[in-house]
């Protein structure tokens, strides 16, 4: 990234002005449970909710808005196969300027299709993002058309920074903003918001431990890549830090912390039980900060920014269901049956009197690991919670069942 | 429900006073990909991110509001194991008034403790929803607490219709509004404020085919309970019809329709890809209505109501498993294979050429319907769409395979 010039707050506003009509001025919404347990005012501002399902539209929509008209016309590029596509592409059709983003050829066709559904070409390229992103630059700099970076880009850092200006004119006098760190484009265009408007403000960034790239070189105070990347949070799965962001949030971030991919997994249940919102990885990443006590809040105005909703639902399902058997509403047992008539039925008499739901169940006899004449049986059942559980040890224990919890 | 006198604007109006800084006023999105399918602009009235998760909250807390000072503080009662429960906890709660909710025994552990959490007593009596409402009906008249009906009420009737106020004052010529029904005390205080501000505007209420009572009636004009119900929208699986509730809506709906379970499911998961939020079936029907085509909408402004979002996560994973095989992005299989070294390396091979993941793999080689040295294989795959799949049966005819799609 060239930084000419400090992005300023005029920037921001200016963007702000661009992004009018188009992008949502997206909910901030008091969280009453966070706020009760943690004794504070918690605010969420809901940036899965934006157009194209994350804030990613507003950085790219200012670029191409910046761009002169007849850059737009030749056309822009990108590589992506998140967020920053489909917010780009969105931007591009808008205004009939052609898009064409480069993503890796193992990208799922929802992705694919999502993109293509603003218009945008899509070229699969390469086996992971590196090579999609060089394949992009090589073909952007061959056609002469504008590379739109999805981080690294005072325009879009600018755009981002709209987000602390729609929180701090619904709520003046917020104490903390935290936010989602990859790149770092989002909490630094936040962060040259906030603190201009309130230097007192505080800016909490939250990498995902397999992630931490930013965090580290935030402490260091130098660039340190990462060797690998490894998280649930892939829309934060950034692996090498860009030195003129870390200079940026150096400047102006408070404090970085970092949650793990069972604490995001947590806040994923969270927000979609108790706020009825579909939230990715990384935008869940805030609340799992506040949820897990990484951040101090005590008696304070906070704002925990969902950054995104893009989460596949093959994931969603896989974290509810890893939710419920820690939340003990759901149990996986094994347990050991002579193998004669009326064994299963004795049993599953146990879970009915015990009320607890039978989901799934299968039955194998040919097991190396049982003697002959017993079966095992791997079973799952919902339940009431962990005083329920109990209940049903007990009683399989008062019965002589081996059983294993698995 | 005594209907002494007609509900007016007025009483709407007054109700938004008593609302006024405790309900949401919920946000009113347009849905893109809705309004380019359909030509129109459809809007969504996005009642799930209420407090407490529904619209009940508005009507509950009119309430408990109007009551006078003395009844508030003998306390109040209903019966509910849902969203009306829920939001009345929470008025009660607000006005530090006693609320004592019956709830059938088999309530789920989750819908208590929701409950409870807001400060309300739970009462779990009986077999099911009749045998819970005739004991809060004993209860609340054996301990002179005010009994409060989820729909058959006026004060109830004119919070639900707050919400058309808010819909007006953001899209002033919305011309249809889409309306779940279950008892109809939504669509009525919808329908009477909507109707009021411009009689011209069409109200459409939407019911789950398997509990039409109320569009039968409105068909006969005259109440014919059913015998029996059975939906996944649970939030409007209402088995009598209310014949002062049928009046209303008979004098101020201009039409009902009904969706499937299928339809509804397929809503409830394009709600949550598409627009990041968690709706419960009844929340939408509406969109399921649109969807599936039952309304005339084209060239029109709509608003479809989203009227909660309290849907069970084990039920959300189910409609995601069910949506996925739907729409071709996963695939089960049962192979057939020779039981011999090898042979599962293979076919698993031939997935791996296709770029198809498998998620669930399941070895069978004792069935009865198995040939001597054979061995089923149930295979839960992964896929990208419809020409996805048609690849791999092919490669799997090619090689010979016996198979079947199930």
């Amino acid at each position: 990234m060239k930084r000419k010039k400090m992005i300023t707050l005029n920037d921001i506003k200016e963007a702000k002005k661009n992004l009018e009509g188009i992008a949502e001025n997206t909910p901030l919404t008091k969280a009453p449970i966070l706020s009760s347990t943690f004794n504070s005012e918690i605010y969420l501002k809901k940036e899965n909710l934006q157009l194209t399902g994350s804030f990613k539209l507003r950085g790219a929509f200012n670029r191409v808005a910046n761009l002169p008209k007849e850059k737009r016309e030749k056309g822009v590029v990108a590589a992506s196969a998140g967020n920053h596509a489909q917010g780009l592409a969105y931007a591009a059709q808008y205004f009939a300027c052609e898009a064409t983003i480069f993503m890796p050829e193992a990208t799922p066709l929802t992705k694919v299709s999502g993109v293509k559904s603003y218009g945008a070409n899509v070229v699969l390229h390469g086996e992971n993002f590196d090579e999609a992103y060089e394949a992009a630059i090589k073909f952007s700099e061959e056609n002469n058309k504008e590379f739109i970076h999805p981080f690294a880009d005072d325009d879009v850092i600018a755009g981002q920074g709209t987000i602390a200006l729609e929180i701090l004119e619904d709520i003046k006098d917020m104490k903390q903003i935290i936010v989602p760190i990859g790149g770092g484009g989002l909490i630094s265009g936040i962060a040259i918001a906030a603190k201009s408007i309130n230097p007192d403000i505080k800016i909490i960034g939250v990498v995902a431990s397999g992630a931490r790239g930013m965090k580290e070189s935030y402490k260091s105070q130098m660039p340190i890549d990462s060797a690998s990347v490894r998280t649930i949070a892939d829309g934060i799965a950034v692996r090498d830090v860009n030195p003129k962001l870390l200079e940026i949030i150096i400047d102006y971030v408070d404090h970085i912390v970092e949650v793990s991919d069972n604490e995001i997994a947590n806040a994923v249940l969270f927000l979609l039980e108790k706020h009825k919102l579909v939230v990715e990885g990384a935008g869940a990443v805030s609340t799992a900060a506040i949820m897990h006590e990484k951040i101090e809040i005590e008696d304070s105005k906070v704002c925990a920014l969902i950054s995104g909703g893009n989460i596949d639902v093959t994931m969603l399902s896989q974290i509810i269901e890893k939710g419920l058997v820690k939340s003990s509403r759901k149990m996986n047992l094994i347990v050991t049956l002579m193998d004669k008539p009326g064994a299963l039925t004795h049993l599953t008499e146990i879970f009915s009197e015990c009320s607890a739901n039978i989901v799934q169940i299968d039955y194998d006899r040919d097991s190396i690991k049982l003697e002959f004449g017993e079966a095992h049986v791997t079973i799952a059942l919902e339940t009431k919670g962990q005083e329920h559980q109990k209940e049903i040890r007990e009683k399989l224990k008062h019965n002589a069942y081996r059983f294993k919890q698995i």
